[in-house]
């Protein structure tokens, strides 16, 4: 890190020197991320004189790199022939990325900026469903056909390779383009010259389809770890492939997005530091106000049982407690289920199993929170009365059971409805819990205080 | 997944009528990772049976793909020539990781049916830190040097590359190891026979130490699309590489951590299912216990202000929705911000810039959320004291406010003070919120109800 800040440094100072040619060699020498990273830290004006500056295969190579808001004020700016130029240079699924994003004015512009085959292929994409395997794949691999010798397919790969995303797994196709196999270039390379692909081939291909969620694909990447995966249509022609690192974005983007609303967040695409606070408190104010207006329901409750707290006004202090660790039981459950899920580890049919362990987790925890409660309560607080110590820890006892319940039951019955677990369960967990807490704890109250 | 479930039931078929040579042949045919899924599901005597069926390679392979606990039960059951030839067939890195968990009788029985060679590696890695780098790597890699031919790097990749972990990412070094250069295969394939490594290579390494954490290694691979990254020790002499299959382990084992503990659980690398009940409650009771007894805090609060809550116990009622709206709104600022700092968007020297955000988003949503519960208590609850529904509006606008910086100050505060942000702010930031909106309401109140 140090160096890297030394090396920006350098870079700054020599374009405020005006030493462009010097900055313009050391640029392109250098690793297109890391370009790209010091690019996004400049003002727009100097981006684009930058970017204009660079080579045209590292101008291609860090724009893959930028963040969209970059890219598209790139788009933007320069000529028709410069975009040509990038989006030549570019790696066809960088270009669809870009593409998702933009607004429709700068796809057009990069459109009509490529060859009729690409358009055509750009056009393709961009029409398969957000987070399917289709969206994700790129259409640059070797492919190879089965009787092919292995000297052959050395050959082809030497002549096709250099523009391929990866030339490390290629894929065997019929010549109705049917997926009959996989030959990593590792087993080519240590294979006989004469040898037929077939002979080399695994038969035995693991493909996904086009249409499938990404989530899918980057399950087989985690049990398989593979480098490359095969993407199929429904004849199972092959039509892309999705590469690992596309795969460790698919990865972190999924669980951003589950974390988002886990914590009652509208997911977002976009880089914290850049984006407006505006749009920051519309993703926040949507759940806050759909939480506050379902929280009504625990005022309902109280106000219900007043009677109750105006003759022992001492029970409201414990509200927050009990709520507060009924919240945290469920939201442990939930967490604990809705991430086994993403993972694979837990699946609907395995509800039952799940519903006995979590509740007789919830029967210990509540036995010993329910016991420390009271324990702490008669040592630290002997004034209190000692009915309302014991009404606040049997229903922390039943409140924690019940919770651990809700906490399973929320997420699984989400995936069940096909909606989605983290949404369903992440938010609403503790405003549920609280509702059924406040009912305990006024119905103990009203049997052991009244 | 149909395909799937019946091949496992043509297995299970087979095995029940003894047909073992026939499911013997198609074990061995199929993808380890399968072989391992099936061997996982099978009762133990059964498991121990099965895996002996299997061809040496692909009991190796296998091996490497099962759970911690089905390793541990075959390595203790079987004897030292089958022990010896796993290790042998496995790549170092699987038994690293088989090792670093397993129990100490197992892991002698693993060393004493290795050679000394792998012995000695066994050892070296043992002592690199958990979640370090160097904990992570493998050595079986191909290291070429600078005044080598392309043919000649090609040959010896040919003769040694069978049995490391990659081929397709070479490393150049000098005669002292220092790494001097990175060679990708297709680069190589693609290059002239005659052409000299060095002029092939890329000079500008990237690489990491040791010593230095996976979730560093993890950024690496986010940033620059790797398949394999160099580990070298203090002295920039290459150890070792760390590939993307085992980042991408990195990326979910890390995920699941931070979400653990932003849910208040202790984290674990057990599959939940295999999980026992009794482990289950124990990471939970932990938390459960210091954020009820830390909970106390509120009911002291609210014990303090009962003079308040004796005169207008209307004020009961809205507690659990202002905590909750508070511990919302708090919630999500952290959850942003963890997640932020994990993938490397947010660096603690951002502090300002994201208070600064968080403030203004507060503001906003703070102004909205007391203006719409303002509304609601009015038209819906016209029987409620104007008063108490100003309080409350008004204490719920404060609380937003706080409740956001807090959730930024938090997290960013425990990184800079080296603690883990996720422990820090997750479980804690409600109760720390519960405490203040407390103290906001009651002042509040004081000054308008009474």
């Amino acid at each position: 890190m140090e160096e890297w800040n030394e090396t920006v440094e350098k870079w700054q100072e020599l374009m405020e020197k005006g030493h462009y040619v010097q900055l313009r060699e050391e640029l392109n020498e250098e690793n297109p991320a890391n370009v790209a990273e010091f690019l996004e830290e400049l003002p727009a004006d100097k981006q684009l004189f930058l970017f204009r500056l660079l080579s045209k295969d590292m101008a291609a190579e860090a724009f893959s790199f930028l963040d969209n808001d970059t890219q598209e004020m790139l788009v933007t700016s320069i000529t028709d022939t410069e975009v040509r130029n990038i989006v030549d240079n570019m790696y066809l699924d960088d270009t669809i990325d870009f593409l998702e994003e933009a607004p429709a004015n700068l796809v057009s512009k990069v459109l009509r900026n490529t060859d009729r085959e690409t358009r055509a292929l750009i056009n393709r994409f961009l029409h398969y469903p957000e987070n399917s395997a289709g969206s994700l794949m790129t259409v640059e691999f070797v492919h190879l056909s089965k009787t092919m010798t292995a000297k052959r397919a050395m050959e082809i790969i030497r002549k096709n390779g250099l523009d391929k995303e990866t030339i490390y797994t290629c894929y065997v196709i019929d010549d109705k383009k049917h997926l009959v196999g996989v030959l990593p270039l590792r087993t080519l390379l240590f294979a006989d010259e004469d040898k037929r692909v077939e002979e080399l081939m695994e038969e035995d291909v693991i493909s996904i389809a086009t249409l499938d969620d990404q989530e899918e694909a980057a399950n087989l990447f985690r049990k398989y770890s593979f480098i490359a995966l095969p993407v199929v249509d429904g004849e199972n022609r092959l039509v892309g492939i999705i590469t690992v690192d596309d795969i460790v974005d698919v990865i972190d983007e999924e669980t951003t997005e589950d974390m988002e609303k886990m914590a009652a967040l509208l997911p977002s695409d976009e880089v914290y530091l850049k984006t407006p606070v505006t749009k920051l408190a519309r993703n926040r104010i949507v759940w806050l106000c759909v939480l506050m207006i379902s929280g009504t329901l625990s005022s309902a409750i109280i106000s219900g049982y007043d009677a109750i707290l105006s003759q022992a006004v001492q029970l409201a202090a414990f509200i927050p407690v009990l709520t507060g660790t009924g919240g945290n039981a469920g939201s442990q459950t939930s967490a604990t289920i809705i991430r086994g899920m993403s993972l694979g580890d837990i699946r609907p049919r395995d509800i039952l199993r799940v519903m006995g362990k979590e509740v007789q987790v919830g029967m210990i925890c509540g036995v010993l929170l329910a016991a420390l409660n009271f324990i702490k309560q008669t040592i630290f607080s002997p004034s209190t009365d000692i009915m309302v110590d014991l009404t606040v820890s049997v229903s922390m006892g039943f409140v924690v059971v019940v919770a651990k319940a809700m906490g399973c039951v929320l997420p699984i019955g989400a995936k069940v409805c096909k909606l989605d677990p983290a949404i369903m369960a992440g938010p609403l967990i503790t405003t549920v819990v609280d509702a059924v807490a406040l009912v305990i704890f006024f119905n103990v109250a009203q049997w052991l205080v009244l």
